[in-house]
Parts: structure tokens; C-alpha cells; sequence
């Protein structure tokens, strides 16, 4: 912690982290964090209920072993889009990464980048989606994007994301109000550092600002039309990020949707509704491989990245642990944590027979009724 | 703390409630309160299994959060029995509200008028009916009847409620005899402050009580046939309170009743039975749209408001919060409550793309086996 | 503690016991009583699953309340075999009541006799059947057998109940070796007052034996032929004690058994078997009222006996709480425990609308999965 | 702790163990061993989740006592591949049993053979399969083979145990590579002690190397074409040891496996797979007794050798317990840990009618959703 913004310290390390998994980051990045940053990124809305069960939900699904498989050495790469990944394990969008790092979306770029990575930029980054492009030329990215009331702004958005060279869009349409997240209220946290399109668009705005004031500047009235609309603009494929019932994947598929983003937020937003994986099977029964599938909220192994795959996801994004990543390594932190994901997600498919991502697609989960969580 | 009555303290704030989750009052109220009227309150009967699951049954349900729904500012707005109420959110009968606050019911009142929500007095409240009708002249109220054996009472209560201006009576025949409390047993818990209608009709005679003298004077013979009686001699609507099954239900409906109203008395009466939210659906399909249906018992969060809306109840009542809201802040205080849960539920409503109450009821929540009690 | 037995310490208490509920005492218990003899009661087998599921296994069914039933002043009346009882609550058998009091099984006739219970007298007791029955010459009382290899002895126990009076034999065939309970081998124990028909048989072996040299001495090998000849030469009805499948049920049935007694010897035999309540309905199903059933297992509440009756039950017996009541109080000690479950069961009654010992078996329970234990 | 190998402690003891149940012989081995080798046996993988569940899961099954069976004497003897055995616990296979004693396999052989149980020896055994042998010369044995990439060193092992008098062959199939086992990367354990096959082959390869490099050595690709060819090779009966589904059962099957092994390694390997216990049923009707099934993972009491054999097991085989055993008492110690397994089988086997070990392949298990684990 050399590095302070506005008398807000932020991590400028660049080093490779020594883990055993990626639950013990978090204790390690309390450590290091300051306090409200902190519980802004490790807590869920209410009661936590649906944050806590989006992990403990993995454990209702259990991999089936296979033995007689004749197989060795798996693969990890998958073609997502058209973009060769080197992992399914995608890095999910998240506001204002300079809470944990003064190098902010830049390092989380670099960092997914030499993982091979898919990396996702939120509209409320501190780093512009220029400077970002620029840490990692030929990465694959895509843009995360909250809807504005304002459509000059969206165009200004679109216009930055195209010319960028982003291949694509996640509609964010879960979050059309801040769920109540009573950490933030406990620690009073605003934004500490600033955003880089509001402040192109209206001046130094994001800094200081309550997540809620935020979010008051963002559309809540998002229809499948908008869809459409975006598209047209942006020319650029839509995903629709925050879908976790059949209803809404048919109502996006339908509005010409690119593709599915399952997601609850990471259980930020209504608390007491379904963990993501159990709302997964009834998706991707939906959508039934007509386009692709996004799948986060809780991932913290590579057997969840497995659980997910298997149960029809194309690719499978974590949050929170990669910002403990940043905060504790930088660029080669967020690697470190896709590296852990990717190893213990090599042996789950070494011990399943499966060779390559799309035989894990195939692979046998059970569900049977334990009660003991993890 | 800075009134008494008869040496009983009595706290005489109002004050709005600067509070995070309604949770969190109980705490606060056990600072303040005396130690057997908190118990009296903080407590169920028996192991008090009922009570615990009256809250952590509302987690066998769970909302899917909907997305493309092209709505915004959802409102609270809701027209029961012919009243326009602000919120669905109920203040649920509970005697003796001197315990928590020096003016009691008429602080109560207050509050829930200022909120706009549906206030219901007990009969056993300190105050008299005329007083808390005064305290907020145009404000919607029920009463809630416990029967006496004694018809000349009877009669004496539906005329001073009916001339008061109350819209209904909510006849209560779930504690026709006390649950075993044990908590006010190891407090040796009286009532401190004397109950009106017991004054009025036989001296001081509600002061100084044990719970279990004063259902002693109660009816435990309670029938159908009654419901009729009391429509007549009281001349207005009457709901039937606590039914917990479709038996009674279709009994009460079968014998005239306006209303049913959906309780297990807090997990103050039987401790073993089901938790009310588990019992909703049956009661809704038994009754079939045609009578309104309140519902209380474990309410604490916007979401069970949502839930218990969801499965078919027209008011979700509040009880032990707002009592903890009047010892903490007294008119304010209650409204405060009531406002933390609205406040709660409109995120809800954003989030499932309910714009009004009416739409909560098409709802979908799911059913998943979690294990993680809250 | 003021007696002593060959340096074993006794209670010589005879007084009513003031408590909340039959959970505390337990812990009171545990003080006054010496550390083998407390944790000889209060253990089970193996890791004790089954002795805590009993109890915990109660909560699989919910009580259904009932409201509209015009009617009041339930009644724990009922007639068993002939004999009018005061409550459906008996006195299990247990051996050796010289480990909690210096009066033994004549204490605890005593008490049962007050409350007007069933009281079941062990073979193992100290004190001898006609001193029992002598305690209270016009009481109900049945006697356990533990079958021995020695039909000398078993004939002599005969004729000794017979004449003294018992109306009945509950045939012990659930513990045909002794469960494998580490706590009486943590504190060595062995029975510290000798026992009544081992002494008048066998010269004073019952004292100092353990529990398995004790069990070595009975019948391992019993079979339905066994039931026969037990009734031809006691000339008494015969209950087989320790049926928890409805295969058994019907091959006591077949053999001419003249009652089933469910129940799995609290905890003490097999540990990981199913509680009690969870096979009663199976049983219940396969008796199908042409035999009484007798249930225990776990009983610690009201509400316990009040589901047991609901599902198929006649009577139901508590043990352990019992032998703690002739610890803390003698005889008026095990009258307080019978009747602080009346007051319990009284309460369910007025709650359920059963007028009756008989309404209960008509009472309806629900089957809701909770995971919040008690 | 009188005996060291290059400066590693080993206990030289041997003497029976004095004990209440095998779980309280893990605290006390802890006590004994360092930290390095107690966790690498006291430890799963990942989160440990499936090594809790292989326990826990045993109570989703319940034994359900019999009464009127008219036996008594159960019997533990049983016949495996002509072999006759003094009871159906095995000694399951685990590598370097000189982290535990100094005669290591040795003396784990002698306690098998004292006890009567099929010991079975690993590849990565510290003694030679000739020492292991000469042990007890007459005792059963079987080897269980960690496949290698050459058929060199394959040739050598299979000349050398089938010289050796060994029956049969245990292919391990679950370990391809190994699960990411997080308390060995704490305490960086490594094998102190060398591996007799890999010195004769290569010189003292065995000692100092990790977990992962020994995994290294071993096939990763194996199929069913392995198995015809090991039998071929070997001439003796060959069992695929980790099988936890119906699909590599029935590969196994027919490819002319002579026998199933029912382990997932027990929980070292995948974590978030299912309990063995649960697979079992599913593998059982799949096999329908063309093969014999032996059966492990999570095995710490009597009962669950019960319920592995009432579900379809023939062998029961444990494994950290009687390396504890071990540790605490040498080859003595072994046989101390199966008879108190024998003993709590026999008190099962009383209580609920079954005379032989056969008898209990139809007892009868139920199967109550109980959420207390033990």
C-alpha cells in the first residue's frame, strides 16, 4: 500500500499470489483493504441469504467420478464468439476496480489476458475502456453495460466500446435499483475514485457517490425493445446479464438477444431469491443451445466452474475473488487466481474423462440431498 | 426513560429510527425495556420452535427476480375492505402497548396513520378506544375481539368500537387459552399497566395480571355460530383470526365471515405447528379470492412481505418490530418501521417487475430445498 | 442426598418440583446425582443419532391448530385394557430406580399412582413387585420381562406378578444383547443396588454386575412362540416391547400378542435407527386398531404425546424425565413430571379442538421438511 | 517413539489399543505422529466436502431393528474369492504405511492376519510384497496396483506379488492424478520413508517426493482394454478399484473384471462428488451378483459396515482408522481397530435377526431425511 488516491490507498503490487484456494483471499484482502472498500465488495444485500447460498447451492449438485475413461491430459480452451479463449473461467464485470488497485481495470485486463481469459469492463470502470484496450491489444473483451436514461450518454458509451475494439455488450437488466446492502450502509461507502464515463460525460462525478446515487442515473425501465435498440446502435452483439428464469431467457432470445448472462448480481440484489446454479438447468432447458450461456454468482472452485458447465453454461465468471486478486497482486494476482480455478478444474475433468470443456457438457452430475455445507 | 407508571418504566420518545434492518430493534429494545416486558415480547411459548420457523420458513420460498419488464417506480398503494391504505404492511393486534411506550396505543396509532397503514387494536390495550381513535380521526382501523364468556362485556366493547369509528373486527380464536410461555414464567411476567375495557367493566382489574388470568376470562367456546352473533350484535365486518388450515377456512367462510386472517398468534399459542407461510397456500386456494386475507406471524423483512403477497394474502401484518419501534422511538418509531419495510419491498417489486401490489400476487417464487437457515 | 446404599449415594427427596420444562431437568439432575449414575440415564448407544433423533424427529410433524371447534374443557381421561387412567402419559419401564432414590420403583408407584398413570415396574427393579404394588394396592400397573435363558426364573416372576397383582407383561425383545453405550464405559458403571428377583433367585448378583453381564443372563434367542408360552403360563395379556417395523407388528399379532409397544429403548440399543415416531405410522398402518399400542422414545413435551396419538398411539410413555423427577423430588418428583405434560397436552387439546384422548387420534399433523431442529 | 528413519519418528509399539470407538483413535494418533504425516492421512481434498460426506452420509440410511427372529450367536465369517475370512472389515489399501510405524505393512499384515481380515497392500508399500508375505504367511492378501506408464515396471510388480502368494489385484482407476489435497501443500509433506517397488526399480525414488510427483509416474490414460491385459499379465483375479457409478461398473464388467471396488479414494480425490454410500445402490443393481463388490470411504463404525453390506457390499474395507491404529499400536493396535468393528457388527447383527453376514444383504434399511449429522 504505497499508492493513495485522494487520501484513498490503493495496492500498486504486481506479483504472483501463493494460494491454497481462493477462500482464503478474502481474509488476506481484509487484511490489506480499507474497511468500507472491503465489505463493498465481500457482502451480499439484507440478510446475505441469497450471496451465501449462491456457493453453498453448488453443493446440491455432486460430480459423478469416472474411471475406464482411457484419457489424459485435458484441455482448457474453448471458442466463445469467435474468440479463442484459454479457459472457461471468464472475469465477470465489476464497478470501480481502483478500490483495490491504483492500476484499477487496467491490471484486471492484463492480468486476464495472460490467463487467456475472456475479460469483462463495467460501465462505472475507473479506467477508460481506451486505456484498457490498450493494456492488452489483442485480448479478447467484452463491455458491460448499465443502461443510462440518458441515451446521448448510451451513444457516447457505444460509440468509446466500438471504437475500442470490444466484441461485445452485457445488457445488465438485474439491477435496475441497488439491492439493500446494509454493509455499505454500515460503512457509509461512497466510490472513492472516479468513473471514468461519468466523468468524460459530466464531469468528475463517481467519485463520492453512494452506489444508490449511481444507480439513479441508470435506466430502470428496460424492456425487451431496449435490446433491439441497443444493438442497432451499438452494432455490437447483446447479451442479457441478470436472467435467472426461463421466462426472461424466452423474453430475450425473442428481442434477438446474442446470448444468456445468468447471473443474481453475486446475491447484491434481491436477497431470498434462488442461487443461480439452481436456476440454471430450467435456462438452459430454455434456451437449449440457440445461443450461448453466461453463468456467475458464487464461484469459488473449479469444481463450480464444472457444476456450471455441465449444467449448460458456455462460460463461467468469477467476481469477487479476482478483485482480491488485484488487491493482493495486481495484474499477476487476478492471474494467479484463474491459474487456482484452472488446476483444480484440470483434475476435476482428469478424474471425469473429460478431454476437452464441451465433454464436460456431457458429464454426470447426481443430486442427492446432503445437508451438511461447506 | 423518563416516565412511570406505578414504578413500571415507560419510554416517551418520538423519534424517528435511523436503523439498518428491523432485526437489529430487538437488540436495541432489550436495552431499554425491563427485562419481563422484553421477554414478553421477545419470546414464543414452549421450545419456542414455532416462532424460530414462523421467520425461517419464509426461506422454503424463494423470489425469482424478473428482468425485462419495462417498468419503474412500483407503488405501494393497496384499497382493502374499501380503505386506501399506503402499504400493504398491517400493525397486528398486540395488548398492552404500555409496556413499550407511556402512550401506548394512541403512539401506535400515530404512527401507523402517518404511514398510512391499516391500524388494529387489541382488546386488551391500555388505552381506550375513543382515545385511539382521537389520536388520528381519519385514519383506517380495525379491532380485534378476544370473545369474553361475559356477553354484557361483549356488548359494551362492539358499542364503544363501533361509535369509535372502527371498520372491523378481527375476532381472534387461535389463543383460546395461552400457549405455555416459559419465558414469562421465569420473569414472572404481569401486566404492568392496566387494561381499558377490563377497567371500564370491573375496576382495575388489568393490572397486575398473569397472561393466564387474563384468558381465563375469555371465551374457549368458540364456534361458527359465533361469528354470526358478533356480525349482528356489533354490526360490522368480522374476520376470523387464526386460522391456520383450510378447515377453518371454509368453517368461518360457511358461517358468514368477511375475512380470514392467517396466524399462529407469533408462535405465542401451539409450539409445534407449522409456520403460517406454510400454510398459506392451502388457505388461499380454500378460500379462492373470495374473502380478503390478512396474514401475519414472523414477518421482518420486505421479501416476506413480498412472499406472503405472492401466495395469496391481501395485508401483511407486523408485530413484535413495531412494538420494539415504539419503545425505541415512540409514533415515530413506529413509522420508521413501517417505512424500513416498505423501503425493502419497493426494491422487490423493481426487481420482479411488480408495479403495483396487485401484481406481487402473480408472483413467482420458487421452492428449493436450502438447508442454510438464515 | 442424606442416604446411602454400600457408600452409594440416594435421594430421599419427596417433594413437588417447580420447573419451566422437562429439559431442565436434566441439568439438574446431573447435579445431585453421582457422575455413572447420571450418564447411565442420560446416554444412548454409539454416537447417540438415534438417541437425539427420537426427540429431534418429533419436529418432521407439525401440529395443525384448530380454531372454530366449540368447545372447551379437553379431558386427559382414558381407558386402557380395561383400566381407567388419568392421562395417556405411562410410566415406562426402566431397571434399577435405586440409582436415583432410596425408595426405588416404590417412589416412583407412588407418583404414577397420584397422577393416575400407567406404571410399568422393570424386571430389573430393586425394589420387589409386591413392595411395589404394596406402594399403591389399587393402582394400574403392568410388568416388563426381560425373558430369561432360565424358565425357572421366568416362571417365578410369574407367579410373583401375578399374585402381586399386575395386569399385564410388556415382553422386552428389542434388547436381546445391550446396545454399545460409551458413556457407561467411560465411567465403568455397574448397578450400585442390587436387584429384587436376581437376589431372591440368585443370591445378590445384582449389584456390582454391569449392564452386560446383566443382559448375559436373559434370553438372546426369542421368537413369536415365545409369546405364546409366556401368556399360557402367566396367564396375563402380553405386549411385545421394542417393535419398530410393521413386519414384527405382524408377527406379534400372529402369535397372539395382545398389544404392541413401539419403541426403540430410548437410544440405548441400535444407534442408527430410525427415531420411533418416524416408523409409528407404519405400524399404526399394519395394527390397524385391533390391538393397543403402546409408544415411546424421545417423549419430552406435550406435544410429543399429542403426536404419538395422532399417529396411532393408545399410550405414551416417558422414561428419563421420570427418573429425574425421583432424583429431584421422589414420589411427588415423578407426579410433577406426568403432570407437567398433562398441562402441556391440555393446552395442545384446547388449541386442536379435541375434546378427548380419543379426538387426538383424529387431529391432523402436517409433514412440512424443516431443518431448524429443536 | 523410540525409532527413527532418517531422522522421521516412527512408533515401534505393539499392543492392543484400549477404546471406546475407532473416531477418538484420530485425536489421540495426532498426538503421536507429526504434523506432516497426521494430516496427510487425517485430510481430503479441496474443501473436504465428500470426505465429511463419506461419514455423514451413512446416516441417510437407517438400520432398522428386528425383534421376534428367534437367534441368537451372529456369526462374522464370510467367504471372499475362496478365501475364508474371519469378518467382512478389509485393511483397504494405502500407500507408506511407514509414516505410521516403523514395520510398517509388516506389521499392518500381522494385525490383518490376527484378526482374520483380507489385507491388501499398495503399490507405494514401504516393505516388499516378499516381507509383507512372509508376515503371515497364510493369511489372505491382495495387492492393489497403481498402474504404471511402463510395462516394465508393471511386469516386475506382477512377477513379484503373484511369487509372492498374492490372489488378486485392486486396479486403481480413481486416482489418475491426485486431488488437490490442501493440507499437504500446508505442511509441504512429502514421503519420508522409500517405496520398496520404486527402490528396486530405480533406486530410492520412493523417498522425498510429493504426492503429485509419485502421481506423476503412474498411468493417467486407462481403459478398458488395461484390464484384459493386467489379467493376462498377471494371471490373477483383477478388481477396478474406484468405481462410484452403474456406466464403469458395467465397463468394468465387461471387460472381465473379476470383482468392483466401490471407493472415491476416500474423499482425497474429487471433492464435491457423492458419498460412496449413496452410490452404492446404483452400482449393486448394475453389478445384480455377477461380481463381488468390496466397498469403502468413510467407514468408522460397525453400523456402516452394516449398511454397506445390507446395500450390496461383500467386503467393507476401512483406512485412516487402523493407521491410527497402527501408529498407537503396532500390528496389536490393527487388530484392536477390526474387533471393535467386529464388535459393534455383532451387536447389529443381533438386533436386527441376522445370523451371518449374509443374512444381512436383506435387512432392511430405511431411508428418513434426517438433518441432525452426526
Amino acid at each position: 500500500m504505497t499508492s493513495y488516491y485522494n487520501g484513498f490507498p490503493q495496492s500498486d503490487r504486481d506479483e504472483a499470489i501463493n494460494m491454497i484456494n481462493l477462500d482464503e483471499l478474502e481474509e488476506r484482502a481484509k487484511e490489506v483493504m480499507p474497511e468500507g472498500a472491503y465489505y463493498y465488495i465481500a457482502s451480499g444485500s439484507e440478510n446475505e441469504w441469497t450471496w451465501r447460498n449462491n456457493t453453498a447451492a453448488f453443493n446440491h449438485f455432486q460430480i459423478v467420478p469416472r474411471a475406464l475413461t482411457n484419457m489424459d491430459s485435458p484441455q482448457l480452451d474453448t471458442e466463445f464468439m469467435g474468440m479463442k479463449l484459454k479457459t472457461p473461467v471468464m472475469i465477470s464485470p465489476i464497478a470501480c476496480h481502483g478500490i483495490a488497485h491504483k492500476d484499477a481495470e487496467v491490471a484486471t485486463q492484463k492480468g486476464a489476458a495472460a490467463a487467456g481469459a475472456l475479460f469483462t469492463s463495467s460501465t462505472y470502470a475507473n479506467k477508460s475502456v481506451e486505456d484498457i484496450a490498450a493494456a492488452a491489444p489483442n485480448a479478447p473483451r467484452f463491455f458491460q453495460l448499465y443502461l443510462s436514461k440518458d441515451w446521448d450518454f448510451n451513444k457516447m458509451v457505444f460509440d468509446a466500446v466500438k471504437k475500442a475494439g470490444y466484441s461485445g455488450i452485457l445488457l445488465t437488466v438485474d439491477a435496475l435499483v441497488s439491492g439493500f446492502r446494509e454493509a455499505n450502509l454500515r460503512t457509509k461507502f461512497a466510490y472513492p475514485v472516479p468513473l471514468d464515463f461519468f466523468t468524460r460525460y459530466q464531469g468528475a462525478k463517481g467519485e463520492g457517490q453512494t452506489v444508490a446515487q449511481m444507480y439513479a442515473s441508470s435506466a430502470q425501465k428496460i424492456g425487451p425493445e431496449d435490446i433491439k435498440r441497443i444493438k442497432e446502435m451499438s452494432g455490437l452483439p447483446v447479451f442479457v446479464k441478470g436472467v435467472v428464469c426461463a421466462e426472461d431467457a424466452f423474453l430475450a432470445m425473442g428481442a434477438g438477444a446474442d446470448g444468456i448472462y445468468v447471473t443474481n448480481h453475486g446475491g447484491r440484489e434481491i436477497d431470498c431469491g434462488p442461487a443461480t446454479i439452481d436456476m440454471l438447468p430450467e435456462i438452459a432447458k430454455a434456451v437449449d443451445h440457440r445461443v450461448p450461456i453466461i453463468f456467475d454468482s458464487g464461484v469459488r472452485r473449479g469444481s463450480h466452474v464444472f457444476k456450471a458447465l455441465a449444467l449448460g453454461a458456455d462460460l463461467v465468471g468469477i467476481g469477487r475473488p479476482y478483485l482480491y486478486g488485484l488487491a493482493l497482486g495486481g495484474a499477476k494476482g487476478v492471474q494467479s487466481v484463474i491459474e487456482q480455478l484452472n488446476q483444480e478444474l484440470l483434475i476435476d475433468m482428469q478424474l471425469t474423462g473429460c478431454k476437452t470443456i464441451a465433454d464436460i457438457k456431457h458429464a454426470r452430475l447426481t443430486h442427492f440431498n446432503y445437508t451438511a455445507d461447506n
